[in-house]
């Protein structure tokens, strides 16, 4: 089943808001078999709104819109559903209970608000549990519209609840597995050399990606059919041979986060971590927490953005950060030390380079970031030399800290 | 001028990544004064990349592409758009100069590099500095198309020093004048009633969008004519009305990122700055140092996501923490003190809740978050109680202290 996404909003044309709802619909859609074969932003305006989903509808089997349902002047796309589908706007009393419900205790209820509870009549109208614009299913010669609400929580939830348990009990769709396999150690071109004669041989049913992202390639491979347990036997056989080929330079088969694949690993082994910071900022400390249940093996960090920090609560001596500059193997040496001693960890990251744009110098340009990782009385470092502008720089060292302490880990 | 953009990849329609390029390039253009009207992303098939760049030909007078010129046999977007222009691929010795150059002590050359060098012939071939994909731009009555490489940071490289200085040498341009007002305390209907009058009297040239962000909504005024002096009083003249309604509540005028606004106002009252996170786990460290110059006030953070981090290294006391848990007025308002006397700075934030999905009771649901600002002896609380799901209640909270920050600060 084909489904297209259309996201309305001009603050995604202007570039204010970055679209996160439709690769997030994409990913759910996919998971259970909907193929999603294209995404298009438009802005708040009657005519681009209606030619995007006249195509849409004409190519896909599903088209699912977000966006433009705000109670507020420019959110224009119920009418515009409306006349696209010949029907009007009716006040709803249920929507209305509801929308008293959701702002209760919140804000006073006003005439805006009021104005939401307006639904076209030729629909299924869903109610939003968690917010005040209704969700709107529209079918049309066989064909389905859903337009839901453009925040991404309110989305997300309508999503999961309502309309995927829905879209699933209408269509019988064809099975479909993903296995995305990360690997380490590998440039995208490189691995392409190593994998032609695997890929030359890959089964007619299996599709292959490469996804290449801060040092690490994930390779995802999905199979279609009729049947699923089929399917997945020829995906897992294709990736044994990937691990023959690959062996330990394949991190992780389950499209895992680095974050995640170091989460279980710390709990596997029964060990707690900590990291010490000064140009990704906390970064580290922020991914790893982004994780439920981290607390089992995280304990905290220092971000020692000052000298004086990294000195004070890290124990750096004032002789390592002046003979060898706070950007060295040196100083990350003692800093991974400090953190375990000062958070009493097993195991820790500490990271210290020049993010940029400025402060870079002739013998250490902007880019240069010193990394270590430590497992009690073991050590390894690395370093990072090249300048991808400062958030990718930060990006890049939080990936590679954790890859080191993966390795260190292994 | 109307631009479309076309991002082309597998990973975007199944949502393993998300199409970040797009915003970023409607930033940008849109503040030289192109307008984007679209924004499509279509698969690596060449029968989706031809219809999609069929359509946007038709409606555009640019349209700009990126993704899909890897080195790997998925990416075929260079195929694609030869036939679609009926012209062939030739090999560029210029192309495989600068391929060789870029991976020099990368990785050793090989025959997927080398096939990089092929380029359309009929077409502009704009030599990538900083990646081995190169840029071709296509004419073709009188419209342009570009196609780019989707890795963000080449984009963006060639996207500022080739594409843009060229669209801009080619098209003359109506003036455009952008200006965002953040406002806080309003909840996005009743800020729309409280400006009604404004808003109707707004003048024909000015368009307002309504951007609502974790507790902030951000209020654009967009102005478009042919003197872009007149035009930017216009659009001022009414920013100054805005102000005669809102008075405070206007948090900023330039869009800027709280975290800017944050470390201006440390900057011109030459203050240091430190943070003690508990629940957001060094997001606000990490967001503070997104900031380059930020060591001007920034000195570090302790994050203290177990609690004997928290007495250890912040002297929360442990009575404290029984008493009242660690989620509490009181622990905050410790840790806050803790990191102004552990890391010796002027003022800082602490934070600790319960970000969930585990971990809430009764009393302290998920989504509970204690918050506390501190100026010297001057603390600030607040408390922060939905649950909108782990990563925002992270991110709320993270806003939430730099609002507390900066209503204490002001």
């Amino acid at each position: 089943m084909f489904v297209e996404i259309i996201t309305v909003g001009d603050e995604l044309l202007i570039g204010q808001v970055v679209d996160t709802n439709s690769a997030w619909m994409g990913k759910a859609l996919n998971n259970v078999g909907f193929e999603v074969i294209r995404v298009t932003s438009v802005r708040d305006r009657e005519d681009e709104i209606t030619g995007a989903v006249d195509s849409a509808m004409k190519r896909a089997d599903v088209v699912l819109m977000t966006g433009g349902l705000g109670p507020t002047k420019d959110d224009i796309t119920k009418h515009t559903l409306c006349k696209y589908f010949g029907t009007e706007l009716v006040f709803s009393e249920e929507v209305f209970e509801n929308i008293k419900r959701i702002l209760a205790n919140r804000i006073t209820l006003n005439p805006l608000n009021q104005a939401q509870a307006l639904v076209p009549k030729d629909c299924t109208v869903i109610n939003n549990k968690v917010g005040t614009a209704s969700v709107s299913w529209f079918e049309k010669d066989g064909k389905i519209l859903v337009s839901m609400p453009g925040v991404p929580q309110e989305m997300k939830f309508n999503m999961t609840e309502e309309v995927i348990p829905r879209l699933c009990a209408r269509f019988e769709m064809k099975a479909i597995v993903h296995k995305t396999y990360s690997v380490k150690n590998y440039p995208e071109s490189a691995l392409a050399i190593a994998l032609t004669d695997w890929e030359n041989n890959l089964p007619e049913s299996i599709k292959l990606a490469y996804l290449p992202k801060s040092g690490i390639v994930r390779l995802r491979l999905t199979g279609r059919g009729d049947n699923e347990e089929e399917i997945r036997a020829v995906v897992l056989a294709e990736g044994t041979k990937l691990y023959d080929i690959l062996g330990e330079n394949i991190l992780d088969e389950n499209d895992s986060p680095l974050e995640e694949i170091i989460g279980e690993m710390l709990k596997d082994k029964n060990l707690t971590f900590a990291t010490a910071e000064s140009c990704t900022g906390g970064n580290i400390a922020a991914k790893i927490t982004s994780v439920p249940g981290c607390s089992a093996y995280f304990k905290g960090s220092i971000v020692a953005y000052a000298n004086e920090v990294k000195h004070e609560l890290l124990k750096v001596s004032n002789e390592t950060l002046e003979k060898f500059g706070a950007v060295s193997e040196e100083v990350v040496k003692e800093m991974v030390i400090g953190a375990m001693n000062a958070l009493k960890t097993d195991c820790a990251v500490a990271v210290s380079g020049v993010a940029g744009p400025d402060g870079g110098t002739e013998e250490k340009p902007v880019g240069t970031v010193w990394i270590a990782a430590a497992h009690g009385k073991t050590i390894l470092t690395s370093k990072q030399v090249v300048d991808f502008g400062r958030d990718l720089n930060v990006e890049r060292a939080t990936n590679n800290a954790l890859l080191l302490l993966q390795k260190l880990l292994k």
